[in-house]
């Protein structure tokens, strides 16, 4: 059986990526592509690259019937996310990929994001979308939020040392390098190619970066306590990827088995071997994320590195993860695609 | 069913295309993977990409048992292929991904390769891999032939206008884009990041690069009298890709038509709307084969470009439709990967 | 004795490269820098690569006293360019480097531009800024227009050849491929980083590109009779650079004697020995041109291939070798820096 | 007066740099390039970008007459530079680029670079390059070790917070990102440009990176006692450029104060506004080093962050800034440079 999908949003990049990744998922149908801007236009005029595809024109969200939708993805902007989302089915199944629900706290919501929250009742119901972390409330949710894609390579670091109590709380830093697909398909100087390539700078300094939300939210619900960490993005001249080197207080063995215990089980985390590092190119344009740990020269400090493609991962493939759990299907269903190097 | 598959050169760029894209066909298992130069490693210590797949480790071509071995893919350097290939049992399928068996004349293959032939055997009995074009010759071929990845996207864009009679044979030009995977994971100073990035430049001026013995072996063969072409290659800062712009004399109308006819039914093979130019980036990663029409403003000549993933479409994808024909699948199957955009 | 510059436009990519080379130039100093848009702003925050430089704020057009400067560069977009000038002194020595003075015929300017000219007078007193081409001319103008940065390229590959009568008028294609910031600091999605690198397309295919203008009315004057030549520019995932790939039907000796009679004593025009091919990495961030010959393996044909930096050669450096001449200071000063490789 | 130079190892990145940046130095002049493995050749077929200089041929390093020699620069690779210059005159003045005299003590040469010390004595001679706090000792110097790349950009950042005791030493970190180049002309596998672009991982992580023996011997003299920094660096896809980001525990308004104070009346370094980070592609092609300072979120906890080109800053222009003080000649004279942007 075929499960009817709506892609609101589709003319971003991580709605490109849910049809890319559902053009061969064999439990999946796309039904209806929203995409206001470019309502009208076919979807080989909006991403070329799925020509191929026999795909439902963009239309605007008013236009699609949802009464025939299985789950609809919501790949639209934050704040206008929570917008559209209220005024649909309260009964249709949502993956969310916008921030809009991600902060369960409503005042943490307007700290990070500077407005009041417009839809206090669903943030309440909305399931945080860290699929190895909340597999079974995903699975019984009507609304899943999407995690940061940043907050997501941070928290596959960072989650089990936490709840293992193998790290010192005090001192966490995560230093992480990412891509430009990170910022979507907006025109901003600052993401010209002519601007960006062969040139790399950090940005949001100082602790201003929303998915520091998600981390402080997260963290402190798993220590029972507050934590707080640094937190440094760094733009690079790459279009998928984010590399997070996170430097922490605690003896590298018991790290890694901390990190082993969480994942061996898990199909789309991979664990290297104690004293390798990772690198984004081994994971671009799939659902993977590889960890390394290694210790540093002074004792009882630690290097912990994760890298993931921020638009398969990080958001458009965790969607589908979670989907398919919404859905009762096989949890890698249409994600075993292997990285594409080089 | 699942048919038992060996790879040779699998520590190269083509044989881990391979190896990506068998990755998820359910009617293919990797039983050998051979690269005398790494044997003893594991495939993820050459290819941390695909670390998350269950492969055989790599091995010397010599521990390879073939008696179980329903196909096997060459993807070794030139000159070594006809070397293996002549020591191979007689009545294995194979598909070779070099260019040896790529020209049937020793002779022209000796001009543009400088040595003799060591396997004129098996040259003649060599069928000549460019799918759409051989298709009922591979589906009953032994040993086929992978085309050279220029040599197909020249083809694709030339073909259907020579044999359809629509441009005229003595004025026909090939300015070529290629990617840098093309070259292989060869170590040669020029193709250090540091000396092809941010740059471009013509190579094999004036008629020299040996895919051109394959033009004039099959452009001849078509129009049943002798056709040279020009063409120019350039090396462009990116790993995956080719396009090819054709100058050609001719009526736009009628070249449009003539690869309509050609292609209208084929699965891989995309003719844009007319006017419309195709780009690299939107076939990256896939099996796609994108073609574009514009006449030009000085009435008579017509300006056609075709894009490819050299890696894909202009090899190891290639292959492996070629290999499900050879074996009685679905020729898409494994295939249907949409491309990696952005 | 110092020259008083002011430079119209600055806050564009052809802006600041002008500021880059006149910051070493021992002859000029930079007295107004205007930029209606970004005025009230310092130097530093519009191009932090120019801090350490001491230079005037950024001011509205309207805020410079031109009695003051000796030499003005407008680096203003097309149509604005004209309108700007018209409103200066007449007396006012001015390089325009936008396409508004390029094209003599006011019925050519409309045809290619969309619009008719606001400033028919000023646009007969226009010197074409192509410097070893209009040297004499130059010397004495008042008003320059700097050329297109790829009918420069086209220029310094073609001119010599049409003028010798060396090449067949009826056959000439050009096929250049240029970097990404000849499309200037515009906010268009085109221009993304994410949607530029990592591929490459032709654009403006089959003779819609307006330097074609320039192309027709320089090519036939020199040949006395119209010509036009085929012209398909693509845009290449690097920053800087144009490479132009030409194919002529003439001698490859008779071409390049053509173009060494031209350019020997040309103090940033490298010919390069027979058979070799120039790349843009070698003149990235510099005033040079280098040129190169390929007889092709059909005789009778030649590809002839011509590499400069599109921001230098191309438009920000040629403008400053014009201005030289204008101001009787020596022709190479300033201009003399190495290319940046790698 | 025009100074006589050498450049030994002139066929590598930093020889080429050396070269571009002498080029317009109104003081000096190449007299001689030494490249034993490419003896015989011009510098144009090595380095075609210099192709416009009249410069001498390559030859071995037997065949120069260093009589004539003002001054000799070594940018020879590490252990064959304690070879070469051993046998040089001992009263030529010498700047080497390799690491081989950069640690005064033998024991810690030994430790980091695996074998003992050829030239102990030349070891207690070299004077340590980093200019700015140097200076005077350089200008006296006969023999220059030139720092790593690495090691200059960290202590650029680190050097004035140590000295002015306005950070914690137990807790320094440095996350550092770097170009290609900074590998040199080497054929290794992991500098292919199809290995290298769009991907970025960490390397030497742990505290193996032999800059860490300069940053051991450099922090603890300032210090007065031991200290050890961790520093983790990362490998980017750009050619040019080194990003330091440092987190420290200290109060972000001390830490600006200290290196105002330092860096005040410096000519190449930048020191940005409070909150203002800078960026790789603001000092390409440069010899400046821009630094910015950010207080985090967590009282007493700051980020600095340092950027400059590796070739420029990093080797070469410090080089050649190094050589303007041992000649007398002006310290900024051929390195006032612009970046180039984009």
């Amino acid at each position: 059986m075929s499960h009817k999908i709506a892609i609101l949003g589709a003319s971003g990049y991580t709605g490109a990526e849910l049809v890319r990744l559902i053009a061969t998922h064999p439990g999946m149908e796309i039904a209806a592509l929203g995409a206001n801007s470019k309502a009208g236009q076919g979807m080989a005029q909006v991403f070329p690259h799925l020509r191929h595809l026999d795909l439902p024109d963009l239309v605007t969200i008013d236009e699609i019937g949802f009464a025939d939708i299985d789950l609809c993805f919501c790949a639209l902007p934050h704040k206008t996310s929570q917008e559209v989302i209220s005024a649909l089915p309260r009964d249709l199944r949502i993956v969310d990929l916008s921030a809009d629900f991600r902060l369960r706290d409503p005042a943490a919501y307007e700290k990070w994001y500077g407005n009041p929250h417009a839809a206090v009742e669903l943030q309440k119901e909305a399931v945080y979308g860290l699929t190895e972390f909340y597999r079974d409330e995903i699975r019984a949710a009507r609304l899943v939020a999407g995690t940061g894609c940043n907050a997501a390579t941070g928290q596959y670091l960072l989650r089990p040392l936490i709840a293992a109590g193998v790290i010192d709380l005090e001192d966490i830093i995560l230093d992480l390098k990412c891509g430009v697909s990170g910022a979507g398909r907006s025109l901003r100087e600052n993401l010209l190619h002519a601007e960006l390539s062969e040139g790399y700078h950090a940005y949001a300094v100082g602790g201003t970066h929303r998915h520091l939300g998600e981390f402080d939210q997260e963290f402190s619900a798993i220590a029972g306590r507050d934590v707080r960490i640094q937190f440094t993005p760094h733009l690079v001249p790459a279009n998928r990827g984010i590399l997070a080197t996170g430097y922490v207080r605690g003896e590298a063995g018991a790290i890694h088995d901390a990190l082993a215990a969480q994942y061996d089980d898990e199909p789309f985390i991979e664990l290297l071997p104690m004293g390798e590092a990772p690198s984004t190119r081994h994971v671009r344009g799939s659902n993977f994320c590889h960890i390394g740990v290694v210790a540093d020269r002074i004792p009882g400090k630690t290097i912990v590195i994760a890298a993931l493609d921020n638009l398969t991962k990080g958001s458009s493939g965790q969607a589908l993860q979670n989907a398919n759990l919404m859905l009762d299907i096989q949890e890698t269903e249409g994600l075993m695609l292997a990285p594409v190097f080089p």
